[in-house]
Order: C-alpha cells, then structure tokens, then sequence
C-alpha cells in the first residue's frame, strides 16, 4: 500500500521529527494502514519509510495540513516551538507533542497553541523505540479529552497503552519526569553496583542472580511508599532511615576504597543524613521522599 | 522448652550482639529448637529472649565457650574485633561474622582469626531481621566449605536461602557492599522520584501505578548487564548513553526547578557524560558499569 499522493486523503497522521522514536511513530503508523505524512529538518532519515509508502513532505505546513493528527517529536519544546512556527495557519488536525520536557513547557505550550487556536495534546513517551507498534508501549496523554478521545484512533496505531491522564497538559509530562528520574537512578544504581561488584572481583553474571532479587523488591516498595505519603505516617516496619544511613556509608566508603566514583551514594547519604538531622531516624524509607519535598509543596500534597 | 543451665550442652547457638537483626536471628535458633546463649554489651536487650529460653551469657567467653557456632552481629568490624578480643581462648565452635563491612575488612578479620586457632566463617545478610526465620531470609556465606558445611545445622534455622559464595572469606562482604549500592540507589530513586511527582502535584498512588512498571524492569536489565559485562560488547539494543544523557538533564533541571535536590540526579549525569566523552555515547548502559571501574581493574574483570 502506498500513498504517493495525499492531497484528496482526509484522515491521514504527520510525523514531525524524525530522530528514532519518530521514525518508530511514522512505522507503525504506516503498518496500520493510516496514510502517513513526514517532516524532518534533514530530510534523508524519510528514506526507508517513503520506501514503505510515507510521503516525505517540504514543509510543516505542508505536512500539517492535510493530517488529523500532527505528531511532533523532536529534541525539546524549543524545537517543538519552532517547528509549530511553521505552521502556516492553524492545523485542522489536532497536533500532539510527543517530545520530552517539563510540565511547566507544556502548559506554556498549550496556552500559545490555545492564543492560535491550535487544538493541543501533550503526551509523554515511556518505553524506547522498539516498543512502539507493540503491546510493551505505553504512552501518557494530557489535555482536552474530547481531542484525545477523537485522536486515539490514530493514536491506538503506536501501540499498547495509551493513557488519558487529565486536562491539564502538563500532567503528562510531569509523570515523565518523575518515572525518567526513578528509570536514571535506577540504571544508575544497576552500573554503580556492577562497577563495585567487578573491581571486587565477581562475575557479573554471579552477580546479576542476586541483583534480580533487589530489583525485584522495588514495584511493591512503591506501593508502599505510595500508602504512606498518602496517609503521612512513616511507621518502618522493616529498616529505618537512621540504619540505612550507617549502611549506605559502609558502601560509600567502598566504592571510595575501590576507586569507584562514590558520589552518586553519597548523594543518597545527603539525603538521608538530613533526613535524621530532622527528626526522622526511626522512620521508614518513605519519609525521605517527604523529606526532600519542599515544605510549601508538602503542604499542599497532603 | 528452657535452658536455664547449658554447661552440659554440646551444641548449642552463641549470638553476640543483641540489636534487632541479633534478636531476630537469637529468636530464630530458639524457633528451631537450638539451647541458645547471648551476650550483649546492654544486657537488657536480651530479656525478651531470656523470658523465651535462651540464656544470657555474663562475658562473651563465658557464651562462645559453650556453643557450637558463635555469630556475630555487631555494628561494625571493629566491634567484632573488641568482641573477638573477648575470648579468653579459641572457642571450640566456628566462629560466624554476620556483621557488616567491606570485604578487605573480612579478610583482615579472617587472618586474625587464622593466627589465633579460631575458626571463622563471614557472612552478609541480605535481607531485613523480620526476614529471619522465614523463607524470605538470604543470608551469604564465605570462608573456608567444610566450616560452612559443619556449620549449616544451624544456621539453617535463620531461614530461607544459605548461599555458600567460596573460601575467601571477603566474598560475602563483597556481594553485600554491591547489593546494598543497587537497594541504596533504588530507594534513593523512589524517594526522589516520589518527590518529584509531590511536587508536580501527582498523587503517590497513582504514580506508584506507573514507578511499579519501572522497577519491573530492573531484573531483566541486570541479566542484559550481566551478559554484555561478560562478553565485553555493549550493542545498544534499546537506548544509547547518549540519549540517556539528554533525558536526565531535563529531569535534573525538572527537580531542582521545584526545589528537589537534583545531586542524586546529578551524580548519574556526571557519570553518563564521563562515558560520552571517553567515546562511548552510542553504547548501551551496561558500558556505564565499565567506565565506573578503575582501568587497572577492568582489564582483570575482563
């Protein structure tokens, strides 16, 4: 199937950008059968996918304006910005920006669209590339529900979840920059324990048996954290901050003895040391995230 | 079941050092039917356990002399080492340091132990004192086999899984510092993630939905680190370093624009940009574990 001449479609999806995740888009747009509109600034990453029946187009504006959906991915929101400066007139479509940054960029961008008249999804990508097209992806949504509700049958073609989280369209952002900081810790945290672990002498794969079993502590450690910020008692039923803390120095200190860059545990330590400082030694793990939130923010969040 | 009187029992379980992983592993060899001694620096830490059976010990000789395998579960190694000091003479049991500490401190404390005639086991555990007793507990072992095998009899009744690691007696400690630096990072990610989310107004329960998929994934990762750690090859299947780098600079800008300490973030950074410069952007995050450990090591882990 291909799609050559787009001019009398009606109901075809615009890709804007066209680094990985975008190319992921624009494939498995084209593999469910939407007609498929392409724009990128260098415009030789469209070749394999005009291949497969794209329509590489010369500007934004030419792209946007015969699509139902405009999907932006690109670098940031200053790109998004100005990619959408390349709008001739507002898209009869609803444009969708699927690249990453803050909720407070998104809510700006949302108010410029809405002073043109643009209708304005922000959504937030969770899995890499790969995932998409397939039941692994998930991806957030925010903004109007009505344009999100009109847009998912174009939206379903990327794949697995997408979620519809609230009007306000920083929402989507916002949850990915919390779980992107919960993925870089994470990893982080997986590279740091394999550097100790090799310059101690065991093999990674010895090590990973066990690695399993922590990683596999932490989606129910969530739900616990979630209980108890939710109801503001910290009761620590199995290790308090104050033990951490005297265990976590024990592997700083290691790492350090070991020429393994200690400062990412150190940082750790910072938080919990403060964390006792003011009071909160006996309390479980979930005081911390209590603790590093700022007192008008906490207020607020109870 | 009381043992008011053990100077006739043969094969009885010492525990020294009464804080609560100590009680919990005293409570536990009385669970299993153990005559069980104790000593501790306060004394009153033991009464709950004296109103159960076991018996307080005035001096650690008086307690290890009598016993079959003598654990340690003190602060640190150098209240090992005060507590070793105790012995008048080489008891006649083997001696069991699960106290922690780095693994050349393990070493040390092995060699100690060697030039006195005292026989002596390491070991790391791995998981909280409401473990013990339990199917949950995981408790590493190294030192010398035969010791561990004579010993198991014992410690057996602290539960789940006793994991002989080999005869260098720092192996344990080793595994312990390691895993303690992937826990230490992993709630240091949720509490900071957790945070964040707070901060952007997202309730923690509706956030632990989506952090639990994330930590979900962290097993699988630690068997891709594993398995690329050991051929030395770190094709990026998913996602690149550099990539990574981009993302975690929002997320760093992100928290400290809502008043969230962004070192934890900023540690990882520091490290993914380290990578990047030694060349190593369009490598998957297994090459961070590599790039963490000192040149010299490296080529030996190899």
């Amino acid at each position: 199937m291909t799609h050559r001449n787009l001019d009398n479609q009606s109901a075809a999806v615009a890709v804007l950008g066209l680094g990985p995740m975008g190319r992921a888009l624009a494939a498995a747009s084209l593999a469910a059968g939407h007609p498929t509109l392409l724009w990128n600034r260098s415009p030789g990453k469209a070749t394999a996918l005009v291949a497969q029946g794209a329509v590489l187009a010369p500007t934004v504006a030419d792209a946007a304006r015969r699509a139902s959906v405009v999907i932006a991915c690109v670098i940031n929101y200053r790109a998004v910005r100005a990619v959408m400066s390349g709008l001739e007139r507002s898209p009869r479509g609803t444009f969708v920006n699927l690249s990453s940054g803050h909720a407070a960029e998104a809510r700006d961008m949302a108010a410029w669209a809405a002073q043109r008249g643009v209708n304005y999804l922000d959504g937030a990508i969770l899995t890499p590339a790969p995932t998409i097209g397939t039941p692994a992806a998930t991806i957030l949504y925010s903004g109007p529900r009505a344009l999100f509700d009109d847009s998912l049958p174009w939206l379903e073609s990327f794949g697995g979840s997408s979620v519809h989280l609230g009007a306000d369209a920083g929402t989507a952002a916002a949850y990915e920059m919390a779980l992107l900081d919960l993925f870089t810790m994470s990893v982080g945290g997986l590279a740091h324990a394999f550097a100790l672990a090799i310059t101690e002498g065991i093999p990674p794969t010895a090590f990973a048996r066990f690695a399993r079993g922590i990683g596999g502590l932490l989606p129910d450690m969530a739900d616990r954290f979630a209980d108890q910020l939710t109801s503001g008692t910290f009761a620590a039923d199995v290790s308090t901050i104050a033990s951490a803390g005297s265990a976590v120095a024990h592997v700083r200190d290691a790492a350090a003895a070991r020429g393994v860059d200690p400062a990412p545990l150190q940082a750790v330590q910072s938080i919990i040391e403060r964390a006792v400082a003011a009071g909160h030694g006996g309390d479980s793990y979930a005081r911390l995230a209590q603790s590093l939130v700022p007192a008008d923010l906490a207020e607020a969040a109870r």
